[in-house]
């Protein structure tokens, strides 16, 4: 999957994130980056809101599965995430997250094996100047097709 | 502050949330409620999007903020906040929480000695047939005005 073809998809897939104007800019198997810009994502005091903040990390997650596990199979769903906020966000802002090779191989085998398998993804996020502006910590599940949808 | 007052002023200070159609529809000395609804906040499984969960339980510090504390004085940031998914939500969802009375006195003594303080607040969500769909913790701050403005 390019960034090209899941920006494509995001409009119909979720909406709010399109309206954003989120993108994906840089996706591989085990790993995702995506942009937010600043225009109508502010609140009064000039910042980034939070839900913006979580919402440009948090796709990451199902983007990586989408590059990475066998979506002919698997569909991913978020069980929880953490966002920290470190610093006050007044610029475009990028989130960077990796699945390294070794956890890839084991959420296959375990996904394999049991029909369904988490994992725990860490994104960062950071201005234009490159300074941490919030950090997340979220956990996945890619589960068979057979399974019910969740989110 | 009421609810009106309070959904008046959400489209110039978080534009993003009024967007979603997010309204407080309860606020007290340390209670608040929203609700969002399921159209325009789905995904293309049917189910709200993560994102909007967020941002309606996110609200509520600052709302409870603003009902509880003297914001002549002080303002709220949200430091960090942790949400788990626990049931597809397909339907409006009313977020509420609470924080108790010994809470906030500790809070204001704390915050009247070193011009801020932090407070913890648990959300829980439900969809209109009172399932728990999510459950939310956050760690807000008030701070003094004459502090740098966070988010």
């Amino acid at each position: 999957m390019t960034p090209e073809e899941y920006n494509r998809h995001l409009e119909s897939s979720i909406p709010l994130a399109h309206g954003m104007g989120i993108r994906l800019v840089e996706s591989s198997r085990g790993h995702a980056e995506a942009e937010i810009p600043m225009a109508g994502n502010g609140n009064h005091v000039g910042t980034m809101y939070a839900g913006a903040l979580f919402t440009v990390a948090e796709l990451l997650g199902g983007a990586i599965a989408i590059s990475t596990f066998d979506t002919s199979v698997y569909y991913p769903i978020v069980k929880d995430l953490a966002i920290t906020f470190r610093r006050p966000a007044m610029t475009t802002v990028r989130a960077r997250a990796t699945l390294p090779a070794d956890t890839i191989d084991d959420v296959i085998n375990r996904a394999d094996e049991a029909g369904k398998a988490d994992f725990v993804l860490e994104a960062e996020l950071t201005d234009d100047a490159g300074v941490v502006v919030a950090t997340t910590r979220g956990t996945y599940q890619i589960r068979r097709h057979t399974d019910p949808p969740r989110r």
